[in-house]
């Protein structure tokens, strides 16, 4: 490599992030030296703010800037909801949606026999007092439909079953999915929970 | 999205390096923050010291961290060649092969009537000026095999066959490559350019 050091260190650093390797790792440095002033310097230095700032939500698990997140602290959102989340992609995901206007609950994970992953690991602990400190009227498992999301989720279910509403997001054929091209479960799940017109 | 401001805008700016659009800034987001001393610190340091540093050679184009780059203050690659490139990416390039020991001169871009791109716009009359000052035994055209690049090596081979031995990349079947897989105009290359064993 006939770059300086400084410049190898960059792009060594850059492709550690997922989505991106080597090859576009040295593309995106490039970019960055020359567009010098408009995105390498303001990105810098969002950096440095972000790594200086950002911190957990001590209620929800989400990420922000300050103890209590945005959403936890927005009284319109205090409607009795909680959804549960796997992590905080999963929580953006929802809130692009835009349809739910209550608060999250983000575990951090899924329990995992084969990893070790126990409730304590997880926000589970948290979620349990939420539900008795807050006043929530329904427990909304958002987890994603795999074997760990969905054993999380009966394990959640056990726990809060007799103190609370309980629902998961239903199951279907997506919107704009052509049945051509969904798996044999989904299509199963999408009949067995079929709407009368 | 619920993340607070600093977050977003972080989140804006890394979608804006090529390779990254907005789903895969924001994972890539989420990673760094949830690697915040391993990554995100490293790389805001790196981003900014990169910001501050780079800079383009004064002789060649290529980006370094000085005035003149270690390649041409290399005086063991002082052997009379220069390679001819069209941006510092097929610098980087060339110098991963190793097989080349002399030094470069990074034109900026290829000749385009379409884009109004002329001589002058490109690090052209600066090679002229280094055939003449440096001694130079021999210039690489090793210019992509576009339209535009091979348009640009015709026009710097114009210039400079009076003065300068002149020589281009070999075209023909890439190691490992399939015959299946190549075009036709490459196999055509390969067929009339072949060797007698």
């Amino acid at each position: 490599m006939s770059s300086t050091s400084e410049i190898d260190a960059l792009i060594d650093l850059m492709a550690r992030l997922p989505g991106l390797g080597p090859r576009s790792a040295r593309r995106a440095v490039l970019h960055l030296i020359r567009q010098r002033g408009r995105l390498l310097q303001p990105l810098a230095g969002a950096m440095a703010e972000v790594a200086e700032k950002a911190r957990e939500c001590l209620n929800c698990g989400n990420v922000g800037t300050s103890d209590i997140c945005d959403i936890c602290t927005d009284e319109t959102r205090a409607n009795g909801q909680i959804c549960v989340v796997e992590d905080v992609a999963d929580l953006w995901a929802m809130e692009r949606g835009g349809a739910f206007r209550g608060r999250y609950h983000v575990l951090g994970g899924t329990l995992s026999a084969l990893d070790a992953v126990g409730p304590e690991d997880l926000r589970i602990p948290k979620l349990m007092d939420r539900v008795t400190a807050e006043t929530i009227s329904e427990v909304i498992l958002a987890l994603n439909a795999t074997v760990d999301g969905q054993t999380t989720a009966h394990y959640i279910a056990d726990r809060l079953e007799s103190r609370v509403a309980l629902s998961s997001l239903a199951q279907g054929v997506p919107i704009g999915g052509e049945l051509d091209y969904l798996d044999d479960g989904t299509i199963s799940a999408a009949l067995s929970a079929r709407k009368r017109l």
